[in-house]
């Protein structure tokens, strides 16, 4: 349990990045899609069936872990890894969005910010310190430094404010690491700055004489729209070392990945396979289907023929029916299809990055979904 | 695909038996609990889980299917075993009793039933003609016929009148099933006479002379209390044949599966393990728990070390955390343990059978479960 952090690129199409992250629970292979496990379990599905579908890492929450069932306890019952049965990596957020997002905010000031817990109204303190005390109980192989996330839209002094404070705690986060980190376990650092270019470079230049094992941008996603975002995502990626991971927060679509990894994204987070998974909607090679879609009562054809997950192969017409029925097998199953899909996204990118051929891959791929999106608002 | 519908005692032990009934589609080893899929889907379960658990053959309700997704729409994508991926035998009830008590009832008279579907308020006929038509399209390997399950409490007058009405019906099924049932399918009477065990005898007599494949009994467990219900159990099991299973629907709790044994009864379903899956109560073999109790929630323990059930191995710490956070992973481990205890509980039952200690194993478990719960009440 000794082997180093180690980012390698492997291939090299255009801007996309074909790597590896290595580290003491394995390798992760990007670019990546980590399904989210907000509360220590991928919504619906098995651990193992998160291992099946090919994920090689996921994410969990801090704020959600801190706060049920509390890190002091998942530390005592041998670390998150043991408690929720996933062996390989878990990269933790450092909680600062669900901060902002789910508790009720009562003061953010230079220390860190104190909320009220969304579960028991418990008041709670979140410091740089603290958050990577969390992850380091936690026993998270990536951790990430706290951030605010500058909410959209925001004036640019607005932004430039919160994201000196970032700087702030990310420098603290980082001591704070160097002290708790174990060997093996990384620390991200959070590129905010809004939708403003230069902000969005001082906050990359800044992270990066700090010196982080990878880098995030964070901030995106928030209804700034895909073009804006594609325009930051851009700026950033021109600016961050080539030899570290790079990570686009809560993003997204099968087409925001494959136009981000144009632009050098390496790894994502997104609540969308699960999310969608529960509300009857599949992501398929044919593109999205809405589940509930009376049309597929008849259909004897499966959920994704080109798709190797054991639940794409159930047929549609049984899916539609256990939708149609509230059955708790409809939300599973397609849990585990959405997620499989993603990791297919992500190892045929992989694999067209290494032919040379991500360019025409990306385009097929989304022009294929956007005509079977369309057909399905038919 | 043609073997017949066969039923074989292997050993006795008192009144209790272990056998097995084999079919086109595989054996049923008995005492058999059929775990209860009533909509097409096992609660929260995968199909191969339901395998995996040890069950030979579940349950499926007629009167859900045939409203939803219909019978006609399943057979035409190929029969119930296809649709919902479970190759072993099924077993179907006719849907008197979800009429009774899911359906606003309309009308009951000697044609059969007409009600209003409970989804979506259309005018429905139930016969016992139609309820063999759709067991027939559905494919079910057993077939129950139409009844009217006797309300309680009943007067003798109407328990008899009811009965006597059922026994019109079984009569009209066995026709239709004689012209629609296929080689290897087979249809079983069903033993009412509410807690009269006169009436029991006479309903129990007049179907041994019609001549099922096999005896169900029904109208109990909906109140008459344990005690009363095993008194009608005994009664019905003195009259019927020994070389035909008997079925006690609905029922039950463990202990009630194991008196009921020691009555002579082969085959079970309830809802009890899924539902209660879905509850945070465990069937484990040292007992029922309530997960969501706080004592849970720094145990480190698995939640059953005896069974051999794989979500049975997750730690009460983690599945304490998951109810309590809502997670549906929660109710899929829950619900799969339970699943299996009831089958691992079969299994312990045939065995013990076999080795003609029944009564003291069936002692051993009801000390320690009796123990175990008044524990968990603390």
């Amino acid at each position: 349990m000794t082997e180093p952090f180690a980012f390698t690129v492997t291939a090299l199409d255009g801007n996309a990045r074909a790597g590896a992250i290595a580290g003491p629970r394995g390798v992760v292979r990007t670019p990546a899609f980590m399904p989210v496990g907000t509360a220590a379990a991928v919504k619906a599905m098995f651990p193992e069936d998160v291992a099946a579908a090919g994920a090689d890492i996921i994410l969990a929450n801090t704020y959600h872990l801190m706060l049920r069932p509390g890190a002091e306890r998942i530390a005592k019952l041998g670390g998150l890894h043991r408690f929720m049965h996933w062996e390989k990596p878990i990269l933790t957020d450092s909680g600062g969005y669900q901060v902002m997002s789910l508790a009720k905010l009562r003061r953010i000031d230079e220390e860190g910010v104190t909320f009220q817990s969304h579960i028991d109204g418990a008041g709670i303190s979140l410091t740089p310190e603290r958050a990577i005390e969390v992850q380091c109980l936690l026993g998270a192989d990536i951790q990430m430094v706290l951030d605010e996330c500058t909410s959209f839209p925001a004036t640019r002094e607005e932004a430039n404010t919160s994201l000196e404070l970032s700087l702030r705690w990310a420098r603290r986060s980082k001591t704070a690491f160097s002290l708790h980190g174990r060997p093996g376990q990384a620390l991200f650092g959070i590129v905010q700055g809004s939708v403003y270019p230069d902000l969005r470079e001082r906050s990359a230049r800044a992270l990066i004489d700090a010196a982080f094992d990878g880098y995030a941008i964070g901030g995106l996603a928030v209804g700034e729209g895909q073009a804006a975002m594609l325009d930051m995502v851009g700026v950033t990626t021109a600016i961050l070392p080539q030899d570290r991971p790079r990570y686009l927060m809560g993003v997204g679509t099968p087409e925001d990945l494959l136009l981000s990894i144009a632009r050098g994204i390496d790894m994502f987070d997104c609540v969308m396979p699960t999310r969608s998974g529960r509300h009857c909607q599949a992501f398929t090679w044919g593109g999205k289907l809405n589940l509930r879609n009376a049309r597929y009562a008849d259909d004897a054809g499966p959920l994704d023929p080109e798709s190797a997950c054991p639940a794409a192969q159930y047929e549609r017409a049984y899916l539609h029916h256990l939708v149609k029925s509230g059955e708790i097998l409809g939300a599973m199953l397609l849990s585990y299809a959405n997620v499989q899909f993603y990791q297919e996204l992500m190892a045929r990118t992989r694999e067209a990055i290494e032919q040379g051929r991500f360019a025409s891959f990306a385009e097929t791929v989304r022009r294929r979904y956007a005509t079977a999106n369309d057909t399905e608002d038919r």
